[in-house]
């Protein structure tokens, strides 16, 4: 039972955006896959908790990019829990293909009782937390953004099937997804984004409406999800 | 530079539906990808077609699904080349799990010049095709769609940048995956599809609006989608 737990992957052709290079949404796949597989490693996964009635959700996560590889290419990810709360854990990843750094992503997840989906205490059912801290230095940890979006909705999207996961709501990459896409094809084939703070606020279900709204602010994109006039997701990416 | 191309995939966290099983996109994915991993070892890759001004694009598609794996399930795909004419060749997939079949699956290509978006001779850019023709009998081929469509639009998608593929158009399974959400939670989350032919028309591009038309008459769902008033892509889903 590792601390740290290295997987590979290699960029498949849906992977890829216009570009051929890999997109971020794909290396979040990879990131969430990896932290299933180290979880049941762990004896904490998504599987065992839901015999309990309990699963696992992120709240936030952070991405730093730093050379996204083109199709084909190995992709080596490398995870470990990098801190921990009453009620939270930081499990960082660290993601490289052919020794050069692809990217650094932080993420911030809670366990919560899939009948009143409240967060439960993560101590009480994972007290091993403690002896499992990796030895890397954590990355910073996602910011929370509290901007208060003032803007017009750019669009609307209805929640579909194809975007929901196993735990039944909006899956965490589908939110980031439709976030970056605000920005436009002429910035992400330009391959210029740097930094991606990601806070998950509240549940999105299917068939919900989803208003986006988005804001610029020279090299600052700040992107909010609102159903029924509530705030349900935030971003702030940062471009060069 | 077998005749026959063999592959393995894990169906990984965002390959699950609501359910936890492989969803029919996903296996879609795999499907594209092994593709490419196959014309990559006969040398007829798109990265070789790109560097000439041509690529692949598909035409229609025909799965038959038996039994799809859940969630961390080893896929087996075995994919060959069934038969082929002066403009298109048939590549059919057979796919299985622990030796229990999960579907089959047949595909029809094109090559196309990248400038015209016009089909070539596929047999005078790939002329040992004559010699790769694989050992299984072919796959029933997928069925042209000829119904006009009356139905009213039931809604409207304008394609992202999350949509598009390498080829800077909508990606194939992201046709197959919007086509399929038009049929509701009720029949996906239920694994009531058996059957789907899908006739991809013409190419959908970034920025496009996609009308969405859909009419069922018992377990026959028919799905058009139609940019402009021109018909895009059709699809017939049979379910249970």
């Amino acid at each position: 039972m590792g601390k740290t737990f290295k997987t590979q992957y290699r960029v498949m052709y849906h992977d890829a955006d216009s570009t051929g290079h890999l997109s971020i949404p794909a290396l979040g796949n990879y990131v969430l896959d990896t932290a299933g597989l180290h979880a049941i490693e762990l004896g904490i996964s998504m599987q065992m908790l839901a015999s309990q009635g309990m699963t696992w959700v992120m709240s936030g996560m952070r991405f730093q990019i730093h050379n996204l590889p083109e199709i084909n290419s190995t992709l080596e990810l490398s995870t470990q829990i990098s801190g921990y709360s009453r009620i939270s854990s930081q499990r960082d990843f660290f993601v490289t293909c052919g020794g050069q750094k692809v990217a650094d992503i932080s993420t911030e997840w809670l366990i919560i009782n899939t009948h009143t989906r409240r967060p439960v205490f993560l101590t009480d059912v994972f007290p091993q937390i403690a002896d499992l801290k990796g030895n890397e230095p954590p990355l910073d940890r996602y910011a929370h953004i509290r901007t208060q979006m003032q803007a017009p909705d750019t669009k609307k999207i209805t929640v579909e099937y194809s975007d929901i996961d196993i735990n039944s709501h909006l899956y965490s990459i589908r939110y980031l997804a439709m976030a970056l896409d605000t920005l436009g094809k002429d910035i992400l084939s330009g391959r210029r984004i740097q930094c991606i703070n990601a806070n998950f606020v509240s549940e999105i279900l299917y068939g919900n409406e989803i208003s986006l709204l988005s804001q610029c602010c020279q090299n600052t994109h700040n992107i909010e999800m609102q159903v029924e006039g509530k705030t349900m997701f935030r971003a702030q990416v940062e471009t060069n």
